[in-house]
């Protein structure tokens, strides 16, 4: 199987488990509820909830309790995106081809869908009519590393580093730890709570832990090439925004060609974090050079 | 001892386990940790850590443990104050006397300060170096039920109804559940986990839901019953602001004697679930008498 027929079969199986325990209905609730499934349901690639799916498996784990798991990234993902957009920080109108949560609902009502989605994350992990087979022990870590990931010392924090060093003349070090909590922190995490649910050895799960490090940094970087490369239709937000937001990159320190020599050397330092497992990490490994092959 | 030293007593302990507790550090986090501290640190009565240890301790727990736990409650309350507060809800520059959070870090400090305090909740719940005397089973318990309590279902389901009737002629129903999602769903959750650490039988558990639900109304009443009664100096945070929103509140479906009648009520409605517990359940019975004597 092609890694794009992978990702496309995950992807459904992901969002057809999404729409069943996704929060639905009551009268009152009926917008707030609304501006959420407008967001979690506007497409993405699913990529934090595939990653946990695929660690799970690569480890023999192919049990339906790694679906509300991998869901609750992408609770967290998608309210991280609505609050990122809102006027008071990127100011974005456009998200995956369509407006973003704050032009469709107000910006009370996004700040409220986003606050939902990050609460829901946790709801899911820790609802005792899902997963019925993980252990309490296994809940408990999973909602740990969520928590860590997504918080100030990962997502929150990288967000906060990313705000404040706009405009800023930013040394490398800081872009390289901007980076690492923006988006490496969700990523990483992504790949631990599919090691936690496949019963990773210690040292399967710092493999795994390194591997999602490296997949993290390599997807920022191509990120950041695309914002330059890319067009706003095909990127679906608006391109050049982080230069207008006079926000540190990687091209703005290395060049186009210098950061793509970096996403590479990201990607093969996944690669080889990976070579101590078999065939079934195969995704993994298709994973990891899909990632770089976007910047194309 | 007289309730008002016992608020006093539990409030130092539990501000002394915050400060233990709570992150710090970090070079390029500092801004962002200083926001979070900033609200959460700004004093507050500490009502909900307090009703949660307050219930433990009726059913015999004094663990230590109960302190991250209660801990949880606070970063929740204080997330949902500063996004409360935010330009675009319902835009207070005043809190407890001090500047809001927006107005001393910025709209996006701000927003992130909420996002990382509402995370930090989630990650004390389950930090291993926390709580070592709970089992897995009891974590998730407490997880699940801070979750449903302050996510779509509660706390941010309400101040989304509450946004959305703003100017709007609601009915009392509608009222109802939004006092009952706002305020009343947090609080009956802080009773809720204290009822969790101290063990309660499934009997126990449901009075002292119906407590908590209870005091929660009288809580929410009082306090609309304040913002037309009270001065700005009295309340720390902007008086009259409700009617200025064009809010929907217990005096204006009552007037201030009858809101004062249906406080009063809720609060004896406390105090008869209560009946079959002996005299450690005093602090709890003195806690609902108090939320009445607010209003004076």
């Amino acid at each position: 199987m092609t890694i794009k027929q992978y990702l496309h079969d995950k992807k459904k199986i992901v969002e057809d488990a999404m729409s069943r325990y996704m929060l639905s209905g009551d009268d009152l609730l009926d917008n707030h509820i609304e501006a959420m499934r407008y967001s979690l349901f506007a497409g993405g690639k699913r990529v934090r909830p595939i990653l946990c799916i695929a660690v799970a498996e690569a480890l023999g784990c192919t049990a339906d309790s790694t679906l509300p798991v991998a869901m609750s990234l992408e609770c967290i993902h998608t309210y991280s995106l609505i609050h990122d957009d809102l006027p008071a920080m990127d100011n974005d109108d456009l998200r995956r081809g369509k407006p973003t949560n704050h032009i469709k609902f107000g910006e009370a009502g996004a700040i409220l869908a986003g606050d939902g989605l990050l609460t829901f994350g946790f709801d899911l992990l820790s609802n005792p009519n899902l997963c019925a087979d993980l252990t309490a022990e296994t809940r408990v870590k999973l909602i740990q590393v969520l928590a860590r990931s997504a918080g100030s010392l990962g997502m929150v924090g990288g967000q906060a580093i990313d705000i404040e060093s706009e405009g800023q003349n930013i040394p490398f070090a800081t872009l390289r730890q901007l980076h690492s909590c923006k988006t490496g922190a969700l990523i990483k995490g992504s790949v631990q709570m599919g090691a936690i649910l496949g019963g990773a050895t210690p040292e399967q799960y710092e493999a795994f832990s390194q591997y999602g490090t490296h997949i993290g940094l390599a997807f920022q970087i191509v990120d950041d090439l695309l914002n330059v490369t890319a067009t706003t239709e095909q990127l679906g937000k608006k391109a050049g925004s982080d230069a207008k937001l006079e926000k540190a990159t990687y091209p703005a320190f290395f060049g186009v060609e210098g950061t793509r020599e970096k996403a590479k050397q990201a990607v093969n330092d996944a690669l080889s974090c990976l070579e101590q497992f078999d065939t079934k990490c195969n995704p993994l490994r298709d994973l990891a050079q899909y990632i770089y092959a976007r910047n194309k």
